[in-house]
């Protein structure tokens, strides 16, 4: 087991303390990326400044069918991308007509692309802009809490292929990425249930602290007080969520360290059950939280993860309503999930490797010391307790 | 018309004092590339040795029908990707078939792709490594005078769409490129010629020296010469445009500056001849060899290119055999070849520009200054003398 020489950066824990006014400025490998948290969607004017484009450059806004509308609000006149929504339209084709339309308005390399959306949006913009003419200019609109605590942040961009999540994909980080609290007011129930999975996750990964406001967080939810007033209830949490992205992030760009793979809690076991299930049939979060329970459970096997830490975990999962029992319902055959599992991109020398909580935080686990039995003992459900 | 402040770096008019023993080590913004000119092929030993490759890291050759004799060489027993030859494959297609094997042999991040072949092979597989979960190991090795001299070196990496060279692409340089003398002996002709026209665009942005060089070998290229031994009389001219385009790289290693621009000399023109004579038609290094007489008449035209130099530079070209009658005799439509023009990628601020030869190396001219009349006088031919 290979544990990092010291798991907790120097900015662990002070987080609360660097709080600012809702602008966060992160420099992932040498691109300077900023996140600004407000209340209202931002307007046309206002990216085009923070952005420093100049007026003559033409501009392509993407977004899906669903954020449509909010995509009127910052430019009725302008140019705009609508693709079909859903995780089944992020592949190849939607690339292409992302390309083929910048190229139509005579998009070059000084043009902005701004994608408005969640995930599925963001990655397919941010991956069209970062290889049209090899790299043109990239805002973010991120209009889910999912997109808000995880895929609007750290510069991750790319889309599906061979039935893999992210086969295709590279680095490449907006220069401003805007989250709008007011959007989550009209944001399905379902999407509300993925994004929390990410961020009881950061909170797993940060402190006790963040993991008591998560659990504050519970009946709000459930009784949809967190729908009603998200700039009230969820401007903290999301704070938290960036800056504890962004800094782990920063430390490891590239993820050619540990440090940026410990954000992959859960995603072994999690996008391995979204693609055995069958793409976009469960919500990404769903198939985190089921799969951070299997890394409580990997980790309690290999006397990594305390117990008392394990049922917190589970305990907190459990009480915002997400499927944790082993074998997943939607579950139909182990091996595609061990073939899924064995795709998985988190390869070092052919090995795979999981993350696994630990006293304090998580620590990344080869799976060297890992045998083929354990982990179907684990996706089976045989080591629930 | 703008003018960088000192055209001439600190390296200028010193390579023949820094030649080593066919070596050379550069850095493309963060990434390290090394380029080793050979008389052989290497063995896949000493590629996987000197890209630190793991033995038990998955590794997939890609080349085209052209190139699998040399694949074949250096290694019969791994994965091998074998495309059909050609610039019409330069498309996604061909991407996706490189990742679709890269995964049916179970490559990871820590895998290694090899590309051997022409400029075709080399920008598809390099795109290819590049966006492969965000990018997997890459080696190539260049087997064309063309890509030894301009596409393997600089991390420039791409494939064709909507008709425009390279409109998708990355910059993402190989760690390692090979250059092996000994496979110039079986290239076509044609290839030949394609290759001297980036030799002698290389020889105008050096000195006065290397544009000797350039002419020295006029009548061993002609006679077939070279073709016979190219580890004779090729190996410092092949040293020589390494050098230079990849210092230039270095200082501007994504032509964020005026420096990597200066390379494109004779390609704004060369690229709209090519697009609009039909990609593939015309070979690279002809149509920018038509286009470098086209940047000394803008030259002219503007006051930048003294007449001998515009006389020198276009007499070389003639005696080498290409076309340099404008309109070129492949150009049907002037509106297409304005329209390609204007579609290049090197715009900013929504401007055009040009590269134009001056007294002693070549300057980056904004399209403010030139009028559409004077590009169609160009494009037509009135200017010829």
């Amino acid at each position: 087991m290979k544990r990092p020489p010291s798991p907790y950066p120097f900015w662990y824990r002070k987080i609360p303390e660097i709080y600012t006014n809702g602008n966060y400025s992160f420099t992932f490998g040498q691109t300077p990326s900023q996140v600004h948290i407000e209340e209202q969607i931002p307007s046309l004017e206002t990216i085009l400044k923070e952005s420093n484009t100049s007026s003559a450059a033409a501009v392509l806004l993407v977004c899906d069918t669903h954020t449509e509308y909010i995509t009127k609000k910052i430019s009725r006149n302008r140019p705009t991308c609508v693709l079909e929504s859903g995780e089944t339209q992020k592949n190849w084709g939607s690339v292409e007509r992302i390309i083929t339309e910048a190229r139509e308005v005579g998009l070059g390399r000084d043009g902005l692309f701004i994608g408005i959306g969640g995930g599925v949006i963001t990655d397919l913009t941010s991956f069209a802009a970062s290889v049209y003419m090899r790299g043109a200019g990239l805002c973010l609109v991120s209009t889910t809490l999912l997109g808000m605590t995880d895929a609007a942040v750290g510069g991750k961009t790319g889309f599906d292929l061979l039935g893999i999540k992210n086969l295709v994909g590279t680095f490449s980080p907006a220069s401003h990425i805007y989250m709008s609290l007011e959007v989550l007011k009209t944001l399905p129930s379902r999407e509300w249930k993925s994004g929390m999975a990410e961020l009881i996750k950061t909170a797993v990964l940060d402190s006790a602290e963040t993991l008591d406001l998560v659990k504050s967080k519970k009946m709000p939810f459930l009784d949809g007080a967190l729908a009603r007033e998200p700039g009230l209830h969820m401007k903290e949490l999301i704070e938290r969520a960036v800056l504890v992205k962004g800094r782990m992030v920063e430390t490891d760009p590239r993820e050619t360290g540990t440090e940026r793979a410990l954000l992959n809690l859960g995603h072994s076991f999690g996008h391995a059950l979204e693609s055995a299930a069958g793409l976009g049939t469960l919500s990404h979060g769903e198939a985190v939280a089921w799969g951070m329970i299997r890394a409580c459970e990997l980790g309690q096997a290999l006397g990594i993860t305390p117990p008392a830490r394990a049922r917190e975990i589970t305990k907190i999962i459990a009480a915002y309503g997400y499927e944790t029992a082993a074998p997943h319902s939607l579950l139909k055959d182990i091996r595609t999930f061990i073939k899924a599992l064995e795709g998985d991109k988190k390869k070092k020398a052919g090995k795979l490797s999981f993350v696994v909580p630990d006293a304090e935080r998580a620590v990344l686990v080869s799976a060297d010391i890992i045998g083929l039995r354990l982990l179907e003992q684990i996706i089976n459900g045989d080591l629930q307790q």
